[in-house]
């Protein structure tokens, strides 16, 4: 799967992935009001304001990039209807030819994650027959159970074709609380960093392994001390645009051929028609021309900084 | 809600918690044959059958115990309609009267541990009305995210009267790889046990805070540390029964009186017909009265080893 994500960020020339995170709250006015006419103000109208919100989108934006994370969160936060939402939007982001990154941060002990592994990016075998249930591409997994919460990821990866991405060192501003606290010399996200590298050894593609990492743009000096310190690793960089970081923090990251990385804009490309620059140029309803200009400006900003 | 969990703990005297983590090697054949000839034998069926399975354990040991723990991982790898036979669980605990921990181990930056929080154990707003998604009383977090990631569930808390039990040591054999290692002089999960007793503070109800903790039965020394490290802090305890803990391990997880913590068995209670000694007392069809008798043994061996 990583051999496959490195080409498509070559052919679209775009090593960025956008975040489908609908909040409500992004979510225009006009596409709620007629969702919650044909379904109700309830979880059943939130989930189809939803889904119609990132069908426009992807309609709008499937061309220019190679891939889509889906935030789970962002779909439970609407119970059932929420979560076939999120199926939804999967499935036709594979019809659009668009890699999914199941942006599901799971992991627990190995039996449970075992079947996390094979609900989201594996097969469920029920009788005589397999099944995927969510079928994403890839999905981001959380360390913290140790190699026995990761590696049942890493077989499903073998097995079927497909990638993760674990947290290293995340986005968020706390995230040094643990993560980068001294032990043996070097915070913590080094000694994930050394698993990370150990766990995808024997699933190479070219240069990547299919045991990624989530490194936090908002870090830029730890990104590019990662960058050395996991030579087999694609990083999925989380915290652009909206979190605050800008191409020129970015270039760290990436690896002599310019990919190696794919930076994540969420609310930077979905939302983009509530703030500036784009309200002045779009309005509600033309959100996904606002989300696509983003894009746009986005690639250029990632690839001038990169020199690509 | 910590003080309504401590409460039935002492009404039906009985510190357990039972796991519905229905894999489908547990459900018994008949029920999935059943299953299977109404919905297929595909995710609906399976779906179906862990349901029917989890509805006949709860009609048989609600009575014994003071609440349930099904793991979201065993109904997921299911899709959609294993969401919905989780939430369908849920529900029906919630009418017999039980106390139910979704055990979903989440945990992201800010704005999207809120979306988990709403959706799981809060409520979320849709126009002018608010809904409960998923309505567990109490939820699994993880805490590798540092503050930000974990706030957002102790505000849902402190709302909605809501618990939840963060992950401080884990039961599982590879869980001292990162949360064992030391830093300035103790191990990272007394970093974070001290951290756990800091977000709960000011969610006391009586002795406890709705601030929890998981701390493995596996790791019985540890848990005997951690109780004392945290005084305001009640304990989830995993890995009795299947993962090789037995009542003597646990008495150091509880308080002076006897209270404090709950001990987990999953497969050791809804598995119990497969295994000795329930296995030649009970057939296939009589799982639930199996599950009933390993319940009751359960109660017994942890409360003579608490002198209870």
């Amino acid at each position: 799967m990583i051999g496959k994500l490195y080409d498509a960020i070559e052919k679209k020339n775009a090593p960025i992935v956008v975040g489908l995170d609908p909040n409500l709250a992004f979510v225009p006015g006009f596409l709620k009001e007629k969702a919650y006419a044909e379904k109700g103000e309830g979880l059943e109208g939130a989930a189809k304001a939803v889904w119609k919100f990132n069908k426009k989108l992807i309609d709008n934006i499937s061309d220019l990039i190679p891939a889509v994370k889906p935030q789970s969160a962002m779909y439970e936060q609407f119970g059932i209807p929420g979560i076939k939402a999120y199926k939804k939007t999967i499935d036709y982001c594979h019809e659009k030819g668009l890699i999914v990154i199941g942006d599901i941060k799971r992991g627990d002990i190995g039996s449970t994650s075992e079947a996390y592994a094979a609900g989201h990016i594996g097969k469920v075998r029920i009788g005589e027959n397999e099944f995927l249930p969510f079928d994403e591409d890839m999905a981001t997994v959380n360390p913290y159970l140790g190699s026995d919460g990761v590696l049942p990821f890493v077989k499903v990866c073998k097995e079927n074709d497909r990638g993760i991405f674990v947290l290293v060192k995340t986005s968020n501003p706390s995230s040094g609380e643990f993560q980068d606290r001294i032990i043996d010399g070097k915070p913590l996200y080094e000694h994930v960093a050394a698993k990370v590298e150990e766990w995808g050894a024997d699933t190479l593609e070219g240069d990547y392994s299919n045991v990624g990492a989530v490194v936090g743009a908002t870090y830029p000096e730890q990104g590019a001390a990662l960058r050395k310190l996991m030579p087999h690793t694609f990083i999925l960089v989380p915290g652009y645009g909206a979190q605050g970081a800008t191409g020129k923090d970015l270039a760290g990251f990436f690896d002599d051929n310019k990919n190696g990385a794919i930076v994540n804009s969420s609310r930077g490309i979905i939302a983009a028609y509530t703030k500036s620059p784009y309200k002045d140029r779009f309005g509600e309803k033309e959100f996904a021309d606002a989300a696509r200009a983003a894009v746009v400006d986005m690639i250029r900003d990632i690839n001038e900084a990169l020199g690509r």
